[in-house]
């Protein structure tokens, strides 16, 4: 017999919290102290339904895998359950018509414009999740911004009637020199979440990196996929290497064909746009300085397992373990790739996790531009594949890479905000353009197939400039009082 | 008998296709498929009267060359021909009134006033066509900013009282430095199209390019000729090279005094801000997602014909066909120049195609900068005539080229805005300005003929900094969504 | 028997100038033209109550100290004394308003958000003190836009678990590696002036240095210490040695455990956005360029007792009254780092006095990059402490200072900003915040400790590219009048 | 007997042209087509009095010397002189409400300041020919920028109680490092013109340089001269050698101690926003395309007598006429230099006339950094004073020139615009702040006489970078339409 509302409604607070999800209840109190995100943010939901608050967040599996079965209390009757009046909301009205103004998905005719749709669209703290960075944003601006300091000499008079850019990753073949790198929670941007990207990858034979952090299940990703689409693990490794164990050769069982191991977050980052959107003003009544909110946005809350103790002494247990190619993702010096060329990894990601960590991390653009000869110098550059990610919102940008040495080149918030913007035939037309500009430039740039392109193509004489113009320093500028002339006098009464 | 308007309009779809051009109807049912615009723009006028959309993008010879005389239905008495009520347009009705207030031509006192003036006054579409370039327009920008790396040392104490920059290009004698460069679709700006500028070129003896896609056809810009003007043909290089024989060689009957062929364009470039001028939103009532509109903007529409296959292999078949003398138009590297010395032909342009066709492709001075060193280290600096053009607003651009080693500097975009903005007129008063620019900095600068300038009188170590701050980035720096300090809080209700 | 207010009241002019400071009157005639401020903002309170002026410019010990008992009055009946009518100040008024809608501390992210809040809710001519420095204040900004041509070169898979940024300071530990520096009139900001900071400090175990300018007293500011709290003097030289011998070695016995004399400033700067702030407007019926206002702002007032003529021959008569290490404050170059090492002092700190005093002097970093390969060659690097202050907002900031060589880095403004919003809790967080960067920092860079912080994890290459976008340079930019393009003419009036 | 005002008034047009010159009529009919400024100016006021407009633009002396005696035909009776009903002209009214509310003196703390209040309250034309400049007027501002990409390296603890900053040039003994440099028209900011600035120089103790093209005649400027007093003149050469002489030699017998001869302009720039301040507009009436408008400004119309063929080889007889030392004012390149120290002239200016002439010529600073180096190479760096111009506002300029190697540093612009708004009194305070901010800065750099300054004091890695952003390319970014991001769909009329 299912539940009634108004008992649950009785546990509702931290001596007993029960919480209802997806029409069931659950008893957390003893989870509580437990709860990655804090106590806080439970007990706001403590005796009602949480399920909204809740799906984004966690893959449908949590519950099952982390919550002991005792605590499942069973199905409740909903319509017991009494509806929240719905506080009026000025900010989502305004939202909701910008939704019902949204452009036609034929008027975005570039990476750019689907970022600009999802800004006006997405739920504040959902757009503050995806869009955040760390510290001033520096390191996410210079990853796109170093592509700009990067230009072309391109070759004429060659025949560019039949272009292929069709290439190939880890022994896999791709129509496109990219792939869907991997980003967490998916269901903040759209309902169904990752598996949209999945579907939209097979339509275009593009390879689809499934995160760690997912909304949707594991192999909720894995069974979106079809036909001989082919899908990477993106792993963050947990303390407790057994169960590191068992997503590596789960995923391996599943048949996911390369394993990419994020080394460039020991700790998940400090992002203040998202933990400025996450603040919940608690009113004029309360006087400044008795609330503490600790609150540190998304990312710390979903991170706490990570091991910040992983090392280049794991690696060899990782090979140990399973015989996909392994990957080390966020890789940020040459010294670093020559290490993991010596441990025997098959590649790096060239990234600097989205500019989402460290601020002021190089872009992997240039990071790939001082490597690059280094390797080649030492006779290593067929030694591993090298990837970079970050910024790349053009097939210019993917065909920089591939000219200075890259395999291929990962796209991530981009592929998001397409969905978030319009769902599945978003990130379709958000690839068909990539394709579209693709063709368009092999061909101006007078190459016929990706291993034509080569360094001499490019000028990078300017990559290595910073100059501090760009990306602006938008904090420090805006609190910076500029210097005034002197005011016109106020007008004589008389 | 001349065909009644409502006759014609039966035939309104895809399976009867009638439109009237010039007060005559043709039947394009066939043809439809066939279009190089797409079927689409054609079946919005089927039944109607086509002649004002038909005129900038076709030369009048077109339907006799490329319909099949039998279905060319004869005339149509237009008395007969129903008016379209014109539906009340705001924004027409604003650039009405702006024309109105349009500044005296007198109050334009360089070529950047043009560019502003026709913005205004030009319809949205024209302009898009006009003013738009590859993908992120940082080359279009790029053109420009290029000359302002470049500094000049001055010599003083020169008598300068008689000034002469009137030079030698191609074996013609010309007033000035400077040449129209092809542009296309000349009637977008003027109804009268392209001959406006070969008379404009006559009145300042200045050499005009004669573009493959001008709005008017071959003959008249030929026509249009007085005494001994000088004219030179771009040609697209067609996929049939007989019809490419036949231009090439009526042309040099005609008395083309060169033939320039584009190497930069196997594909024309996609040019958002044109595409996005062209969107027509479907109403409120369609669906987003539902509808597809293919179009991509004019260029594409117009150059199906190119052939990308066009290489170096083909050069010596160009120069079996004519005697002119023959230059590449759109080399962007110096390795490619040097090939160019190789096939023996007589010049190239160092160009990007005014930034229309591959973004980030540098700009020609700084090709030329780094050109002409390696030309005259080898010697070769003598054997062949190098032209640059994009970007050109200013006398000082013009010497600044020449002191780097050009034989002359195309100008394009420029003129075609002062024709749009004042006609004639307009084009020659551009031409004075750049004249009395010309004289006043050649004695600034302290020589009195084109062959003094050199490469000591200017400071190019700059040239080669390409930081990232501009030409900025717009469509990143809009889609970016700055952090913010922390707001104010509301005002207590108390 | 006190003072009633009307008998004070009659001594209002330069003849006879009475003013009560904290409920007692003082005959201040003769001291009037020794003033170091002038006279005219005595004269401004002859006869009433100056003690709101007075408290945050001078040391409650000031008149004690500097005027002869026989003019201590003695107690006012501050009943008697008559209340201004303040003027309505709509200015203040919305202060007070902006004052009311602060917002919560919490919502400070990072330390430029105190700055935001500060100049949003301080007092104009207090904010004016504090944000203002010399000239286009080019040297200020530049002092932390030097940070932001540094970028990182992380090394990833080293095992960052445990994370230790504790570190040791002229023999002291130290829990961060910053200091809070000497900054003057701390009553400017909060009414309890400096010690708000020694308490902060000592809550998050950092060391404090007592400023020579602070609105405390000196031994308010050493009574405020608790347990082993470590405080240093700042120290400006007064022509009287024998005042400077008695403040030093006074120091010393209270305890200080480092004199930093500061040898940027043998002249206060001038500040005109603090020169301006403080201008009065006389009123409409003044007429322009009869009134003379000498004012020249809060820095020259407090500074005229400091000795231009203090020379490096000075040095060992300052090692011989003291056994407290020495720190050279402001050395702006290589060759003075040299200097100091050989006449034997303990340390230098590289810095131009929070861009206060010459502008277009470089940032500290900038000098430290310049100095510390110099002094690594020469084997010097290990023989004096190199700390430097100026622009530091950022955990980051903090970390580049280190790599490049800093054995600490001072932080002065920041921290005034925050105890000018919200007191001693402000400062409080501002150091958390400090700490919660520099924890997740040193994870992402690689280290555990500070000794592990080396050059090789950072990229200096550009940070000596000064190009003159950044800082702007405001009143240049303001009062030029930009080219325009041709304008609409007037409408037809038919 | 006096004419009256109707006589006067039927001499109206090109047949019989009589204008009225404080209170006197002169028949200008034949002198017409000779105006050096063209007809049509003088025709606006045939038949009427011209007095407000002849002022500025002519010293009083032009029509005795250069209108013959015949045609002075006497005094006018100003009373039956029509008065001209004065248009009502908002702009104007705008304008005197501005000079009401203008800031105090005491307000302007720096040379920007008068600028910017100068800005608001001069005649519009006016303002477009004093703040006017070459093209684009990048040159001008590049003037100042270029100053900001030097840094100081100050030195520490050298004694500098007292700071010398005297100096000599050209054997004079001068209170500051600084002279008033030649600029025109002086009336069309003050009544008086440039005698203003004599007098203020006077109080300073700075020398003055008498402009060719003063509003005042030069025997006047002199004649204002006090004491001992020093004045240098300016020379625009005349194609007329005789009026050369006679110019040079009565300057020399008239007390002048520097013959400074112009040699950056042959001809007088072109100043497009000088040349559309003085536009005016015909009136709705006339159709676009029939006025001719042949303004050039105010610049071509007062020199057309300067000659062009001015060279090198006319230095030999400037030395025979005069014992005047001579300086070459407006070299621009280090070869130049060399030629000047090879015909044994006294000087050089380094200067680019203000950025008036030539736009991108370079900075006189930068050529000052190009120039000693080699100079000092050759030993040549004794030989000759080299004197800059151009952009500077602040000490730390001045001390830049100086410690690269200049005796003296030309000022023109600022002291008029300080003389514009605010009359004598206004040069008096910009001449003492710039005594200030030296006195304060000598100090700051460690240095307490112009000689101890020094090329080790400064850092010029960054002042060859000509980077393009700054200064900004005005018309380029206001003519460039930037690309959008999609726009929203209008709302749904449901």
């Amino acid at each position: 017999m299912a539940l009634k509302g108004d008992e649950v409604a009785k546990h509702a607070d931290a001596k007993s919290c029960w919480v209802i999800v997806h029409g069931k209840a659950y008893d957390v109190t003893e989870f509580l102290p437990e709860h990655p995100g804090g106590q806080k943010i439970i007990l706001k939901y403590a005796g009602k339904d949480a399920t909204e608050e809740f799906d984004p967040i966690h893959p449908p599996d949590t519950l099952e895998k982390y919550l002991d079965k005792s605590k499942h209390l069973g199905p409740v009757d909903m319509g017991t359950v009494a509806q929240e009046a719905k506080e009026e909301d000025p900010e989502e009205e305004a939202r909701q018509e910008r939704i019902a103004q949204k452009p036609l998905l034929e008027q975005c005719y570039n990476l750019h414009d689907f970022e600009a749709v999802a800004r006006r669209i997405m739920k504040k703290t959902a757009w503050g999740y995806y869009s955040s960075a760390a510290d001033d944003e520096i390191t996410m601006r210079e990853n796109h911004s170093a592509f700009h300091r990067i230009w072309f000499r391109p070759q004429v008079l060659v025949d560019v009637e039949k272009v292929d850019f069709s290439t190939t990753m880890l022994g896999t073949k791709t129509s496109l020199p990219i792939y869907v790198t991997a980003t967490a929670l998916g269901k903040l941007g759209n309902p169904e979440g990752e598996v949209v990207l999945t579907r939209a990858a097979h339509t275009h034979n593009i390879i689809q990196m499934i995160p760690t952090l997912a909304s949707c299940s594991f192999d909720e990703i894995v069974d979106a996929r079809q036909g001989d689409q082919v899908q990477w693990l993106q792993l963050y490794v947990n303390k407790d290497r057994e169960i590191t164990r068992n997503i590596v050769q789960h995923a391996e069982k599943r048949g996911c064909r390369g394993l990419f191991i994020t080394v460039d977050a020991p700790q998940l980052g400090r992002r203040e746009k998202d933990m400025r959107s996450k603040f919940t003003d608690p009113g004029t009544k309360v006087q400044a300085g008795l609330t503490t909110d600790t609150s540190q946005g998304a990312a710390r809350a979903i991170s706490s397992f990570i091991d910040p103790g992983l090392s280049w002494a794991d690696i060899p247990w990782f090979r140990s373990i399973t015989k996909m190619p392994i990957i080390l993702k966020g890789v940020q010096r040459v010294e670093d790739v020559l290490k993991a060329i010596e441990v025997g990894v098959q590649g790096v990601v060239l990234s600097n996790h989205g500019g989402r960590q460290l601020d002021f991390a190089r872009s992997g653009i240039e990071i790939l531009a001082e490597t690059m000869p280094i390797l080649r110098e030492r006779g290593l550059d067929r030694r591993i594949e090298i990837f970079i990610d970050g910024g790349v919102r053009r097939a210019t940008d993917v065909i920089k890479a591939l000219c200075l040495g890259a395999t291929g080149v990962g796209i991530g918030r981009p592929f998001l905000y397409a969905m978030s913007a319009y769902g599945q035939p978003g990130v379709e037309r958000a690839m068909q353009l990539l394709k579209d500009e693709m063709e368009m430039n092999m061909r101006l740039i007078g190459c016929t197939s990706i291993d034509q392109l080569h360094a001499g193509l490019v000028d990078t004489r300017s990559l290595f400039q910073h100059t501090n113009s760009t990306p602006a320093d938008h904090l420090s500028t805006t609190v910076y009082d500029p210097l005034a002339v002197p005011v016109q006098r106020p007008k004589s009464k008389l």
